[in-house]
């Protein structure tokens, strides 16, 4: 489905889900290299920049976290900007950009502080909502580590095991979508500033410093989330073996009254002590009382109980 | 709650709780963007300084122990300064700007140190007690630490599990909080120049420096609290270890004995040998001591016991 | 077996395995250095770039993926080149460098794309698609990655430690056979230059970028993989532990019942309670059953089941 | 108590334990700020250089080893520098101070070398010490490293955990010891060229230096007994596990022995087989023998044992 | 044992395990201080250069790989160096010097390479030699890292953790003699420049590249044996926890069949069901079978067999 928006110096065109016939269209009218339109219609493999003579090409990836898989997968949006036009394409929503977009077409205000200026401004606040957006999700994922924290010191380690194992997946998926994207915006610094012009130098740094700021929250709760990983292992284990160690205590304690028993199961009918004595077995419950107090104190003394 | 200090060539503006009437009279008296005093009502996400025409507007987070639920959380600070005027808006005390208001307006002394100049330098002196601050938290995490120190070697290692989760939780969680205030201070380093002149460049450098060694003690400790739970966890699991080779060890003692007697009680009338024998028992119970014994040299001599 | 490309400015040869016979000939029309002919011949143990006074003496490592033994091994490629001839060198075939020579022999455009400049251009063009073909390998271990990462939470802890060994050594050995090779690139930047003149510096930092982005990817999947085997081992081993303390409190609940009924197969013929009463053994199993049900509840309680 | 050397151009005072009279004496004599002054009777926090109008104020910290208590703590050292006398004070002893200023005390040699210069290159000589001797402290620790490679394969494995434990601890104190004061010097070697001019420029690194090469050792003394308890973990936690297996195989060989003797321990006086036959018992014994053989045979098949 | 190989422009006289005449020699002949003769004969505990008025002295270690002991060990090598004589001075064989200096000496090829020009060119090529030869030592280990990855993957993960353990140990002493000596090269750079002049900077670069080439090579190695006793210990401990719940739950499928033994081997003469039923035993025996199957299903369903 192909958008469009006029602006005084340059058309926005915004397709999702590029069909052979869009396609045509741009290869018509704005003259783009096969290859770079092929991309468009498959998925690209890494994130780039592509110098071309008239336009730019390229390729980011926007994480976006499913609730009901509770994963964070990536959604490809190319763009190709010339001085006339930027072309933006993707196969599925990316949030952002459909804001931006509808702003732009419903929102005077909006057409007049996006689309007033040249396509280097517009692709600077495309890029930077883009990562602006990033923010939310950082918020999301300080939230579910300060939830895991007020959980494993209110006695629920086991519970917290795969919760932990999740954030932590998810911000390992988030950092291996924004990871590479880091070089996209450093070649862009370069490439946009051949491409643009001098004045650009200000909109681009500030895209990459908004990357810096999603890149250093992201390692901040890395680090958190390993932290609390560990935390969360040692109180667990020391809690498992505290119990291990009761029970097989209580078995060490069980085993010799049983050996008691059986040796009084015995079938030596004649040479058996006490088997005939009329407190006979008052006298082994006695030795089996005695034998477990025993035991009972040396492990406390040990403090194994 | 609004409190106001007029110093010679500036005033400061302190607001605890703003209320709708205090941002009223702020944006009638100084011309403040309406989101930038929506922001001193509602939470602010990240920290941040965002220059203005005629202000700067700063979003700071003031780490804060609460002795009870023995948690860091942080507090936040907004700031607008402008040459005529400086205004500290907050929820919560914040105990080093609470001390320096105080004295600001009760000790003469103290308000010619800190109000004869400009707002720059009043500026300055409120980040500096901010950080300045930060190192008695840090002497009291150093405490605990050493304190978990000798309780370790001390052979309470399983009390310092839960000790050692919760220090390094703090450590954490102030961490989380002042990390992001870098980029604050770096780029306040860039704007103050800007917006309160060259002058300025060693009473910021000094505030960051200040950053700069509580952000090193605090990797200190990191590092520090780290290295104690690998060794409380090592120590802790070797004694486990060899609490449950011992308990083992017994129960495979017990075992053969038990089998042994068992086998005696087994009901063959005819063929079950030494049974109607008058030393029978005392043959039976001969083997197994001289079983448990063989079992026990044996472990022994692997170094099991 | 040696093939020989003719373009205008210089020959391209290729020896696969080479032979007494090759050696000969390159010496004879080259003039280079038996040591260097020798290495030709003879595994080289490292990869580096030697500078002689008419020709750059390459030696490279490949890495390639054996699906069979899933093992990542390393192929030597050594590349001799004057401004009159480029040589390569190898045992077993290197594909990069097949399909680029194959291309060169029968396809016209590429003839042109490659053999119409200087021997400069050729080594660009040689070691740009030895690195560009190392992404190929790096998506397939990217889509182990996400395999190894859906099997994790879909229960198969177990089942992915083989897998996720597997795929670190890869990952380890891939990093392994191209770590060293970043200096190689570095030096031939220094040597180049001054062989090849100042005009291949865009050749050649493009190359060193190509090598900077494979090893940028490769770390990211170096984390993400430790991550990963983190998450598994701690998956694993609390559903191990909880299987463990489940069945260790069985045998506990187990054991009082056992000894209670070999108490009861004690041969106290006339001091053992209940034995001639009608109804002992009713008694006694409700005893055993009493016992079970408080060990029950006891450890229902306690959170052990 | 004081002590005090007269050089030509200067005098040292070196105090220890310094009283209110020895503080009343340097207020009177030197015109030392009161805030400074305090700071020599009372702990001083942090490790610092304070640049005052007539003279340097700095705070050291010294580590000392206790053999006693096997640990690592430290001990202040507060010196004032002017231009005509070098104050040193300390509460307990520093021992190379000590030996520094008996030297230039009672050796003629030393007095020359030492004191016949200006104060700072005094200071140069007394840092200098200071760091030189935290080598030894280096060299013990190495020690101890060695001795403890020794006994880990040598089977100690055990033994040695409280050992590692102990040498990491040391080595951690030491370094949060001396890491804060990297910034002392650093910032000696700012303040102390205005102070005492730029000819003092070699000196002063030549102590950051070896400042560095103490820190550099320690690294590497930190990675190496980390790397140590890893190994140690490793061994000991296979050799647990081993013997953990074979007590546990062996305990499950048992058990079906002892419910075969249990099952021909049941009354059933008319249906149990073989009860009245002459060879029951030694047919049932043949039964368990063959039992343990297959166990066995099958435990070795699996390599369990 | 003096040996002397006299050079066109300067003598190399080779001492090992100096005698007091070698050093009286010394001390005649060059005019060296007192202090860097007693440490010829003394060991040296760090590596360094120090520079004198007339000649450099400097302290290396060689590493050593004891196939004996499978230890490595460092070997000491003092030089001292003017411009008319190289003395080195080592107390057991350094196995690339030794070499060198036999070359030099009967062989006039290599007299005519080393010896032609001035003594810092020789130092070029004994460093150059030292640090050559330990990529040897790399190769060597390199192996044995392959020969780990080889057994770890065919199930011998057991056998590894000790031959991991020794390569790590390996690696690490390594480590610890070459990593203080980047330093000596660095400083040598600085002292050689000023004593031996500026055209000697490519040869001592060369020196510090080769250096930094074993480092990083040291470095690898170190990361990927990390890796492995990773993987190994995981493997490990997958398969004995698989041992172990194994074990376990046989035990505990046996564990009710006992007790049901044992409830019908106790003394009711009277109320004890069925044990005067001629088909009691077959009845229970079939109870406990069905038991079993019960628990055998259960365990198979829960995953746990």
């Amino acid at each position: 489905m192909k958008q469009e928006i006029k602006a005084q110096k340059f058309n926005w065109i915004d397709i999702s889900s590029p069909t052979e016939h869009d396609i045509k269209y741009l290869k018509k009218k704005f003259r783009i290299h096969p290859l770079v339109l092929d991309e468009l219609i498959n998925p690209s493999p890494r994130p780039r920049v592509e110098p071309h003579k008239d336009y730019l090409f390229m390729v980011l990836y926007y994480p976006i976290y499913n609730v009901k898989t509770r994963e964070t997968s990536s959604r490809e949006l190319n763009i190709i900007i010339s001085k006339k036009a930027i072309i933006t394409s993707h196969y599925e929503t990316i949030p952002p950009l459909k804001t931006l977009f509808d702003n732009c077409r419903f929102n005077k205000q909006s057409q007049k502080t996006y689309l007033s200026e040249e396509t280097g401004q517009l692709l600077y606040y495309i890029l930077s909502a883009f990562w602006q957006n990033c923010f939310k999700k950082l918020e999301k994922i300080d939230e579910r580590i300060n939830n895991i924290e007020k959980h494993i010191f209110g006695g629920k380690e086991k519970e917290m095991v795969l919760e932990i194992s999740l954030v932590k997946t998810d911000i390992i998926n988030f950092w291996r979508i924004i990871e590479p994207q880091k070089e996209v915006l450093e070649s862009l610094l370069k490439e946009g500033l051949e491409f643009f012009g001098e004045s650009f130098l200000p909109y681009f740094s500030d895209v990459l410093g908004t990357y810096e700021r999603v890149s250093n929250a992201l390692e901040t709760h890395k680090e958190t989330i390993l932290a609390l990983e560990d935390t969360n292992q040692s109180l667990l284990s020391t809690r498992i073996n505290e119990i291990m160690k009761v029970l097989t205590t209580f078995s060490v304690v069980m085993l010799p009254l049983t050996l008691i028993a059986s040796i009084w199961g015995m079938n030596f009918s004649r040479s058996l002590p006490l088997t005939n004595s009329p407190i006979g077995f008052w006298l082994i419950s006695f030795l089996m009382f005695v034998v477990s107090v025993i035991m009972i104190i040396y492990f406390r003394k040990k403090k194994w109980l």
